[in-house]
């Protein structure tokens, strides 16, 4: 029996799988957990994600803090939707450096059709975390063919 | 004789090379040109810079957006100084795909330490261009002791 | 014979009178000119348009870039649709002082119901102008019934 | 003895005052409560703050969440520095209508010269309450010479 369009949502282990393919996985991006509504994700930190100073390229932080959003979204939506950016902002508190990257997303607001997240990202060392930036993202969920359309 | 410090800019030479580095070279970005306040850089696009969808990742095209702009920037200040990113905001106006994707930055507002940017990236394919993210972007001039500290 | 939905845009006439009422009025925001995908409004500025430093407030500089961007987008849409903010984002370039202020918005690209637009802030005293503010915002294209139900 | 400059804060007393002057009056604010980083406003709604909808122009809500901020930011700097906006970022999650908009921001990060934060808008009816917009917002402490030369 086939499933009515728009009743499922994502399943967990899918989702998880499905964050880590194409850039991200280029990046060392990994899944951490997830609930709905909230997803965590991880890089551990190598030489090729850093920028003039020595730091942490924003660019790595901002793909974490936009691609872990829309995971975060992903847990909402039925499965005949998928997600895109429309746009965010993003605010970068410290230079980044340390062991890994954590960034921690949550949807604060789910419209219609856009959703609203909020993302921290945390560089970790040692046990010690600081938050390096925290980005504001509006989601657009569209159905699967209007994409493919593009 | 030593030059005084806050006087001389950097070289076109050395920012076209300095751009491409860590996370920039790995993603495969190069330097196009440049003039005061304006940078322009491309990347060739490759399967390792995809999305789920199939489309070119966000966050590709935000480091164009922030890179670049960071670049722009540096063409306006004394070498005793670096360009940090305080903050950007992107749009993201269609899905990227094509050969290769294109940076335009410029400068639109110089103050004391604060410098407004503005980015866009085109999709590139068989010689059509399509703009595919417009950023606004916030960068702070600051001496080089004061980010060795942190 | 009754006009068929989405078919017909606003007219010049309705719009730029439409634009002036309640709290545009209040701020006394008038309608300069209007074409497709763009609106010009001022504002003459008033002691009650200042801030504690005597310069204008920068909440007046947001209500006119986000009123003249909506504006601007009305220009585009059909008559059974209205615009609403999704978000945007403004950087304030210099504190604001002078004879009136002029805003100028335009369309930057127009989705399926999604408009991305531009608007500059002006301060404009004894003929000469500065950009005081840049703004990105970020409108939606939706039915009058659809926002009549919220 | 004169004051150290750069050591007093400013009062509690002076600040919930200081934020109701010239817009923020016009436009009807009051100052609810305030402690380090934080400060909370109030707005009754009335007529003249009002769209072509019947909804809150969303130049209230920003003026809201802006000049809140800039006074959750006041909270945490000495007195011969003031805090001007260099930019901020609104989302409007729902059209606002009810008796009075409340406003509640934060500062999350405390630079050297910069300060992040957050405003939240809620627009309150009968005792309940919604959020209807979410800023994040990037301050600058400046000298209060360098404000008055501009």
């Amino acid at each position: 029996m086939p499933k009515k369009p728009g009743k499922n949502k994502y399943s967990p282990h899918f989702l998880k799988r499905d964050a880590v393919q194409g850039f991200t996985e280029y990046c060392g991006l990994t899944s951490v957990s997830m609930e709905p509504g909230r997803f965590v994700t991880r890089i551990k930190i190598e030489k090729h994600h850093l920028q003039q100073d020595g730091f942490v390229h924003a660019g790595v932080i901002a793909t974490m803090a936009d691609h872990t959003a829309g995971y975060a979204s992903f847990t909402l939506i039925p499965e005949d939707k998928v997600i895109l950016t429309v746009e965010y902002k993003i605010n970068f508190l410290r230079p980044a450096s340390g062991d890994f990257l954590e960034c921690r997303a949550k949807v604060i607001n789910q419209g219609k059709s856009i959703l609203v997240c909020e993302s921290e990202v945390y560089s970790i060392a040692e046990g010690n975390e600081d938050m390096v930036a925290k980005a504001m993202l509006t989601m657009a969920s569209v159905s699967k063919e209007r994409v493919r359309e593009k």
